[in-house]
């Protein structure tokens, strides 16, 4: 049974996610680069570690929460890393979004220190973070994932596993191509029902009772028609997923039509100025196409 | 309280529809171009109309389901049509997805005789027209939209009101334009999937756990992993309505560039024989521009 | 030899085409429903004509240039049509844009009464017009083409036999797919250049040297610049081509993504107002998504 | 006045530009890592170089034609580069196709050892390289590219000066755009015009007379049509530009819809094996869309 979890990397997402471990029972020693971030947590009974290494050599399973690929191998394998505090019974879960190729080549460096590797990547966002409600997309050895699933269900309500080394990484980037585009679908949809003058809230709530039906429409559409665009997920973050689908998708020729498309539309959010805003502003790219706006005052 | 209702147009969709409301305890009246379509209908119960004149003089109130915009011109205001069978209390809903400009000049046209009208397109297609489970999005004048939900809850489940004459035809262009972007969204995904060598049904459960989740992703996803286009929906019957969309967006000025994309992928399936299949046949444009296939033996 | 020439639609287009027959010494009788559009060219020299009927019974040749497929079938089979001033020796021409399958029924409906037809639409805008260096592409039966040569030239500097009734329709098509795309590659190309910061007619001038060159690159690049965007060719006139464009496509099943992209994207630049701009307008759109303006004071 | 050259990079590209060069009776000394690459032109009259070290050393002006940014950097300023060889006079002059803000940051660290450096990319493919017609787009010091003039004539025949440091890469990448976009222009109007069933050379020949033509009109639409596949430029190197181009547009925010779509098009060649075919092969992408095949047999 594992009991001491390490965790590194505690912005938006890894904060939450740490306290949850921290309330299911477990001892959690914590990391960042940013040493203010640590002090809550630590004040609700979590360790601070000094570095990745240091947290590493104190826990059974090591967590990084970090934003980019080079990041996750700088924490993984560079000076003061993870791999610095390699022992028999250490696991890595990384749970951020990276390169899926990056991420087998990390696991392959951390086994020939014998340290067993999981990528688990999330998405639900800030609200699911803190409310304990993350899908999880797991690849990696498949005992692995048995022995770690105790410390993931403490983080996430659906938690699959997907197959080997990499394949929760490629998961998420499905996830990223399914959830965009259906996002583009509600955008379009209720453009137009904008601009014909029908009662939008009653096109969401027919839609949302027959086979347009999805997440985004019923929680992304009243946000666009509310004009909400507070970040749930960033405009920027989006991209830089977007980016490591298309490479992913360019490296195995798999053309995106539509994938592609809805990336240059949030390219016109980002020229707008709305990096910061959260995803459902790919509205307003299309509201500038129509010279339009959905809802509103 | 309306106890009869005429329904004219007998194919995939009507049929289950008038049996449901022949089940729900309505004196029915049916009419087909094509005779023998009545046939088991009037085994049920429901007696047989001569002509939608006919039907609709014999009717409080009298139901279209017809193929396209000319159908129902010529049903309603035709030689033998609904009009000449016009009388005081005399409701005439359809249900057929044509035209919202049309819908409204229909509308004009038979208000002139006394005939009260709503437009009220439905979504679920043959497996919801006969479990009675189809949405209906309805337009016209409220009280008249009140005076007819028992009608409507015979055969659909969650009936909308949307607003005045044709706004419940601009809900269904909505509705289209919703559903086969989402529909796209999975086909991207699981192209992607499968070209990458994941589990693909279980990247479909769990992506149906998250915010990429939608009716499409958990009923045409597996369909199109199981090579399963045997069509609920027709690809042709729904380029019909894109058709329909994009003449609406582009009286209104509204750009739908995903859509519009869609619609030239969907395109691509008629191109390759696949007019009879069902829309989740989508798939297959994108399988053929990746040279792969999703699923299969 | 053919001397006595009818002219029916004396538009923008229309009266330059029958000024240059004029002066290339046909005897020519022209026709418009705004009579005040005749005087000039009877100033001129041309005798008015009282209707289609009497300008084809009055010529051999009776040329036609109307807005679009409706007038068309009016000018020639309504009443007093064209088909009523039928005559052993009558060439029908039609000069307008529109459908390649209706202009197939026409013919064979002239081709009924005796009546030889050819489709001959243009290229080349009011410009081309006036200076008489239209590019024109024909349908209809070689030999009629080859007599109608001489009449042909007084009107276009390429004149472009193509086949039978209707494709010279269908080379219009396809010159309206090309042409607007090619005018797509070149705003999206000074889009980038001017965001980038580069000195952007410089780059037109090194594009236009290479394989990247085009008409449009040298023609309408340079207007995107000057911010000029008075009409060469109408944006609604450019998107009623497309419409055309579409319902062959759709009819022969040619999928075709990139000119549903710029049908989208112009209308973008309709629903801004800029229905009477000329298509280099088509930049506005780009501009739009990238919250930028190429060239400008 | 410069007559001592070094050339480094001698593929198929480079091979053709040296002997240019030295034909224009330049001093040439050439390096390859691949030895045998020289060998023709060291019989030719050129000298042999074991390092970029001792070309720049032994030259006024250096010249790069290798395939990517990683390579120019290597090069330019990795052990045994350019750099090392460093001198007064020495101008460094790279011709190869990569990113504008590496570009910069290379030219940055040549002059902190003195060295001048201008960007210098081509078009024009083999063709251009032997002919010495080359399209050259030049970015640095005016007063440099003055002095090289002499020598880029020897290479080509429109050489344009653009601005500073990376504004020849970034004119190149707008070329990329254009080109790309002109060819999908070209692609979809031949897919249309074949399965429409005209005379397809015909409607090349029009439509090259107007508004329509283009480069890729009058020398891809003929290739395509006789099924000539042979690369000019390949598609690979089209797509390794096409993410240089993305790059810098994303990094701008510059959304290009139209230039993603055809990446997507050209990643479907990829797909179905075609890596090394010349980028007319575009074709192929839409006739796999639209079931057909535009000339042939």
């Amino acid at each position: 049974m594992l009991t001491r979890i390490g965790f590194i990397g505690l912005g938006i997402m890894g904060r939450p996610m740490a306290r949850n471990l921290l309330q299911a029972g477990f001892e959690v020693m914590v990391h960042s680069r940013t040493r203010s971030r640590m002090e809550d947590l630590v004040a609700a009974g979590a360790r601070p570690g000094e570095s990745p290494r240091e947290v590493a050599a104190a826990s059974e399973v090591v967590i990084t929460m970090v934003p980019d690929t080079p990041d996750v191998q700088s924490v993984m394998l560079g000076p003061a890393g993870v791999i610095e505090g390699a022992h028999d019974r250490l696991i890595a879960i990384d749970m951020s979004t990276i390169s899926p190729s990056v991420t087998q080549q990390i696991a392959a460096a951390l086994a020939e220190r014998g340290i067993r590797a999981l990528d688990a990547p999330v998405s639900g966002g800030e609200t699911g973070a803190i409310a304990g409600t993350l899908t999880i997309m797991v690849g990696g050895a498949a005992e692995v994932f048995t022995e770690c699933q105790p410390v993931l269900a403490a983080m996430g309500r659906r938690v699959t596993y997907i197959g080997p080394s990499g394949h929760g990484q490629i998961a998420k980037m499905c996830n990223q191509v399914v959830g965009v585009l259906t996002l583009e679908a509600v955008a379009e949809g209720l453009v137009l029902a904008a601009k014909a003058g029908v009662d939008v809230p009653r096109v969401i709530e027919a839609l949302s009772a027959g086979s347009a039906d999805s997440w985004n429409l019923r929680h992304q559409g009243p946000r666009m028609l509310a004009r909400d665009f507070k970040a749930g997920f960033f405009v920027h973050l989006q991209q830089k997923d977007l980016r490591l689908v298309m490479e992913l998708a360019n490296g195995l020729q798999v053309p995106l039509p539509g994938t592609a498309l809805v990336q240059q539309l949030l390219g016109s959010v980002e020229a707008a100025g709305g990096r910061a805003l959260g995803v459902q502003a790919l509205v307003q790219a299309l509201e500038r196409l129509a010279s339009t706006t959905v809802g509103g005052r």
